[in-house]
């Protein structure tokens, strides 16, 4: 039996990419729009609550391309609260003008490649990790990915050393990057369908290309990596929110 | 001729997942959302019947992500069976407020890796697996899965020892969850996609992630293990119901 | 130059998913479903008379899962028939109130590595197996499958003889079951996408799954079987159609 | 740099897949019917004046299976053409009781395996190849296909000659054939999602599946043949129409 | 770890497919018809003051087959305003006469397997080709590729060296058709699914499946190559707007 990383976990997290139903949205009345916005700003007042209280954090983009319109990075104790806010965004009358286009449930992971402490949970940096605020950049890049398990090159069957080699490699590929794009990756083993979830903040969206280009090279993605889609997000803060959805 | 594991087979098992109209369900009148969850728990009180007589079982569960909104597990002992209960389930007015998202179908399957007695049927212990009441925990994870059957690397070409020694190891990382964790293994060759279906039932989600991350690196998994989506549940009870639809 | 097995066809073969659109059905009136049954049942009537001509063949399912709700299996002497029994069914009232899921269009094979006859066409025990009236067992099994063609691994490149070999090795592991689980065998190279299609017939379901996870043992599924997704059905004759339909 | 075969081409070809929406189609009123028929004929009608003025070539067919109910294959020598007679057929009344389904575009292609005249487009044998009148035999049979660049095994990579041999032996196999079965290869490279376009022809839809799965043997199919899904039809001539589209 | 190439990026670019919901279309008001034109040409004309004070770039095509019936190809300084347009392009009342298909969205990439300036940014020809006007040819073809990392074959871990090599003599198969064919390359790691995307412009669609078949037999290609769809589109003017959507 080859040894597992030993890992901690803080907050679930779900990313939720919603298109809005255009057509819908601008044959809707005056009285059903405002409605429908006032429903939404209700309920992301309510979520800054939970995140002024250190029980979550929140944030929403609008999204590049046609893979979604929007995209919500939603962070909370418990499995049973990420069930819940989806459903509670879909009672609201706002989520009638939209539909759902994907969606990812994972939970922040640690992992202990790096040095821990006894008690990790007890520690102020690790905590901040653990239970953070979202990074309220300008852009947001989000994409699931997997390790490769081939028939003749298998991520689980290396060493622990030689895992431990490859990761630092690749985080010294990504450090000149680390004051600018900030990141919070996520595991996903056993919840969804790729191992971990990476989202990656900048306030300028081409550190990602040339972060992720420059890792690609790194023997760990070059030769293990299996990725998913990437998505590019812009923050749409509360107070944007009404000139975007002007018809 | 490679030699089979031999199974016994117990009641077969449908997942089915479906997605909820919310607009639909929302522009629906009082009196419509009324009489449709009236059909909805007259549907499971019938099934609780069937439960208490002890012919099948069931549960229902609200799921994360955009998979899906409900899941039902539900065991009987035919397959003619396994699909009235879908046709009945289309009948009901709750169901037109529905939309299918994915099923499985299955049977719950105990192999002969472990010791099995002359006639397990009469075995107590044996008929608690193979007609067993669902556990009722907080949570549900459930996903499908093969085994590799690769140009270099082929389970079905092993040779009986080495997949009883593989599959003991597997068994043996498993073991310190096996308190906390229950499991149903059913097997769908023939009647599914892929060959198995794991359902796991645990009062905290983070735990299924973890048994899962660490048995990835069994030898079973991480070189023979193809895994479908994951799905995660969290268990609604018929006392839930009226509040997880109220608009 | 490698050397194709002989094969003889006989009739041409489809299998067609569908499923009911009960939220339309059940806000069908009365007169509606009627017109609609009626013209389902003529439909069914006009191909029962076909088959007491010996001009083909067909049976009605109900589906387990979410794949499809209803299975048609329909034997007719030519391609073009097998394309006007559609079109047929598309112009019934009742087609209406179905969705298409799932087809697979294929032609009766039986290859020569079993002797054959010198003229094949002459000998009723072969006549039977190419025009033959579909089994109407409980349930039907069925799956489209290929054989590999993979890098190293590849069932065209095999010797004739070798195919021969794991073939036989193949009926040998299925004999226990021959009695119980009978079968047709299309072949759709050329004609849909996978290279053929299995019928699987018996009273009871577990047998296919005891069948076919046995024979995934054997060699030439193990490593050469490539297979498509797996329907279940359960006979649905005349006179159980009242009784499914009713809302 | 590996040597690519000289190819020439000629015209352009569509492959257009729809499928029927016979609900509505039913549900029109018989003006609306015959309107929308009137339409469609006029546009075969002009279609048929480019046939006669040698611009181009065309069929019409219904289609086995859900893939598709009518498929059509069109000869044009501009790719701005092919774009067009999409949008003029869209533009009719009977579209609107279409759906797409699916479709293909690439270019008569003429490869020097074979060999080739100094001018060969002053050869009228080559000519007639390149600028062909569409077989109005009672089958097709179309499909995509590249040609496999595996880790190990790449067609591209292969001399020349090696190439030429592979070609030759496949040529052979279906000389039985060439007589009964006319084909079309169309070039769609750097224009559509495989590298090549199969067009069969035949009046016995079984000649299809001999000549493939006899062809599937041959080193060239079996080892580098990539396929696409499968499309059988039926002649639909301007003479039938009526009676397909009768309620 | 191996050493990635030096990039420098230009303005961003999005391929925005879309299908035009000509049904809908064609039941439209005249007046309807007339002010989504409008606000379609508005929208255009907007963009082509940007494209005056070069600030951006764009195209409009109609689309070859079902893929799409229209293509855009727009480009930014921003991601921010690469978002922004597909907005802005919702809310017209045009934008509910189309739907969604597909969209690409990446960044105009220079590499420096070519010679670069110590800072390209000031050099004019540099600065022609990382801030484009787009080519106003008849044609366009679009592709996304990726480049294999496979088990034995990985282009992310040959060393510069030989990527080098290899791409000079791909530029070379090339460059016969540099006069006729245009290409704009974009990168799309960490932005989209595939690594780049490919725009070729040429006044002749067949250059372009003559030019990528020949270079399909450079090892790069051969080899290396994963490619998309691929997307033809012919250039329509503001000019043949009105002609286009005439009904």
């Amino acid at each position: 039996m080859n040894q597992a990383m030993k890992t901690i976990e803080g907050w679930y997290s779900l990313h939720d990419f919603r298109n809005i139903d255009w057509p819908k949205w601008k044959a809707a009345t005056e009285a059903q729009r405002e409605q429908a916005l006032t429903e939404f700003k209700a309920l992301l007042s309510k979520w800054e609550l939970v995140e002024e209280n250190k029980q979550g954090s929140h944030t929403v983009y609008t999204v590049a391309g046609q893979k979604a319109d929007l995209m919500f990075m939603i962070l909370r104790p418990t499995m049973k609260e990420i069930i819940a806010v989806k459903t509670e965004f879909n009672k609201t009358l706002f989520s009638d003008y939209t539909k759902p286009a994907y969606s990812y449930v994972s939970v922040i992971e640690k992992s202990s490649y790096s040095q821990m402490a006894t008690n990790p949970f007890e520690d102020p940096a690790i905590r901040a990790k653990l239970y953070p605020s979202i990074p309220k950049t300008e852009y947001i890049c989000f994409y699931p990915m997997s390790k490769l398990r081939g028939e003749k090159t298998n991520w689980f069957m290396l060493p622990m050393e030689e895992r431990k080699r490859l990761m630092f490699e690749h985080i010294d590929t990504g450090k000149p990057y680390s004051e600018q794009v900030k990141r919070i990756v996520t595991g996903s083993v056993g919840l969804d369908d790729y191992e971990w979830g990476v989202s990656l903040f900048c306030d300028d969206a081409l550190q990602f290309k040339k972060l992720i280009y420059e890792t690609r090279f790194d023997e760990v993605s070059a030769v293990y990596g299996i990725f998913g889609s990437f998505y590019i997000g812009n923050l749409l803060t509360q107070d944007q929110i009404n000139q975007f959805f002007q018809k």
